[in-house]
């Protein structure tokens, strides 16, 4: 079984990459525009271009239907177009992992979903998970349309601390797993390379080559709901930390210091901010320990005023979260994400009032923008890593 | 009078800027090495190092005494060695402005300090800053060694929001300043291009291109003493900030809701971590409203209680704040800089504490390094921005 990936890429040169890349992200584009973004010249930008048009990668025909184009279009002689990629050169598998869900699309080179799968989930152990991985993967294979090209990769996204190098989740409070080897393990199963990320490190990379990230100097997506997360986009590039921490937004300690978090610490973001945060709270001053979370939705749109408290209370520590991660970054543009996006009338004004009383000076002017969200997002994310990596040449697709 | 640099950079294109970029901060480096890391071919290395080694900027020539060179290296044909800076080449002034002195220094082309001015402030309004900062700068340039090269341009460090484009100081509540075009008045008096930074973010760049971050991928600067301040360098760059702001650590909403900051707003960190939020406290707790803040520390050092606890809730904060920016941002490296260095012992547990009870995972890995502090430093951090903008290219450096 080889972890090659069937298609590889003609890609030899650090300019190559940059070639592809802008060309994924920033399509339709002309040689003559990649010379002038990257530096490069276009002698340099031609002769990478070459060989990704020569495998089918990329075309500078047009793309749209044959009786579009104008007649003298035709044929040999007629003007190049802009350089776009071509979608169906390869398919990609993306797959999310919740503690209720696994979620899985197949997507084209642009990370446009063909198909998606869903699958509930009767357990969260590793073992469990995985064979479930395995099969709901085995599916989208099947699924694979005969046109779309061959299978580069798969994508698994998990909520936590993912070292993404090794493809191990280290840290997934969620699922309650620790050192899950997920690349090797279902790799071992796929016999196709497997990348896995953070989940919403996958989402601000889906947003960075194919979302509103593109012509953005610098976003931040953040994300509310089970959990609440951040994905930073600054210098050109997703912000990944060190460690492979970062944007752990729910894990500020903004909250009151006497409520514990399911991380084990005391006063994060979360302890408030999350559903089952929420839930509770709603719980404990309603006296109705029976409420679910769509009951205590119904409540507080009902104008139930324990419920009401509960948004506003986190809505009040997302606003003073937002605000924490613009005085120190700085972003462009603040995408609001997460399935919490649903209910987001019932966080939104303490949530902006907090945001205000706390964003220092012009680093309040970052636009806050609402994403409706769904699931399938996610997995698109994981697709997205999946990507990147490959036209990257890292692991598992190094050239 | 003009703008234009008394000495122009030869360089043509990207390349160029990336080439002398790695030499400034890598030397010694040899061409392959660039080419290596750069992913430039050699002889487009080789293309940009000739007219800089021509122009006198980079030397491929052993550049210490030549009693140490052996005998065959002497003469024509002896082998290159590394690339360096000419040292020389240029000279460099960084002022820092503070709210009772000036400082300023004269650095070569390495940012190394020559010479170190300091004059006192009997006031803080804009004319008379101004006044003093042109005094201190025709000090300085009258200074200048006949041996150094020719004067490049000032910068100018300042607390508070920034335009660096423009080279206006928007808001220093420090200085009590509000859009104050200081770039443009002191071209105006000096005759000489100037660049304004906020002082954080050039102690940054500074750190960046000439200092501990040589080397590493990601590294934050925070500055503790009179304001709370924190330089972020990810992904290759230093953070500015979409809209100027960034790293505003001391800003933060991590400290009790009824404290007001300076700023206007509540909580922030510089409520209680700021050398005034120390001074204040302990001359609340202790009734001794005659107290200065070496007078808290003398307090403090020799045990008395309430001087202790005004330095340990500061510490308190700032473990938090700092855990709150490595959980968002994680970097491999934290350098703890700034004035309130020198009483670091007094901050110290209680800041290590809140750092290990709120730092999220692996993120928590970042090592915390002290770096000794003097205003000098600063000063050399407006040099930095100078030095920078120049080989950049960048505004009043346009090529
Ligand atoms: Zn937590
Ligand atoms: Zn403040």
């Amino acid at each position: 079984m080889s972890l090659r990936p069937n298609r590889p890429l003609p890609l030899a040169t650090p300019a190559g990459v940059e070639v592809l890349t802008r060309i994924i992200t920033e399509e339709p584009i002309p040689r003559v525009e990649i010379a002038r973004r990257t530096g490069l010249s276009q002698a340099a930008v031609t002769k990478a271009v070459a060989p990704l048009i020569e495998a089918g990668f990329v075309t500078d025909q047009p793309t749209g239907p044959a009786e579009e184009l104008a007649e003298g279009q035709l044929g040999i002689g007629r003007p190049v177009s802009p350089l776009t990629v071509v979608a169906d050169s390869v398919s990609v598998i993306g797959l999310k992992v919740t503690p209720t869900d696994l979620i899985g699309v197949t997507t084209d080179f642009r990370a446009g979903i063909r198909t998606v799968r869903h699958q509930q989930l009767s357990g969260t152990t590793p073992d469990l998970v995985l064979e479930r991985l395995t099969t709901l993967a085995e599916e989208l294979i099947g699924a694979l349309d005969d046109d779309a090209g061959p299978l580069i990769g798969i994508g698994v996204a998990v909520s936590g601390d993912v070292d993404a190098p090794h493809g191990v989740v280290r840290d997934s409070p969620f699922m309650g797993w620790r050192d899950v080897p997920v690349a090797e393990l279902l790799t071992e199963k796929l016999g196709v390379p497997v990348v896995v990320s953070n989940d919403v490190r996958a989402l601000t990379v889906a947003e960075h080559w194919f979302g509103v990230g593109v012509g953005v100097d610098s976003f931040a997506v953040v994300t509310i709901g089970s959990g609440v997360g951040c994905g930073l986009y600054v210098n050109g590039e997703v912000v990944s930390g060190a460690n492979g921490v970062s944007g752990e937004l729910g894990h500020l300690p903004l909250a009151p210091g006497d409520l514990v978090c399911t991380c084990g610490r005391r006063g994060c973001v979360e302890t408030v901010a999350s559903s089952d945060a929420i839930l509770a709270r709603t719980r404990e001053t309603t006296g109705r320990a029976d409420l679910d979370l769509s009951g205590a939705i119904d409540l507080a749109h009902a104008g139930d005023e324990h419920a009401r408290e509960a948004f506003d209370r986190a809505g009040e520590v997302i606003g003073s979260a937002l605000a924490a991660m613009v005085n120190l970054v700085g972003p462009e543009l603040v995408v609001i994400a997460g399935e919490g996006v649903a209910d987001y009338d019932l966080y939104e004004q303490r949530m902006r009032e907090a945001f205000a009383a706390h964003a220092f000076g012009a680093a309040g002017d970052a636009r806050l923008k609402l994403r409706s969200h769904t699931f399938d997002d996610w997995a698109r994310g994981a697709a997205a890593i999946v990507i990147r990596s490959y036209v990257r040449g890292e692991r598992p697709f190094q050239r």
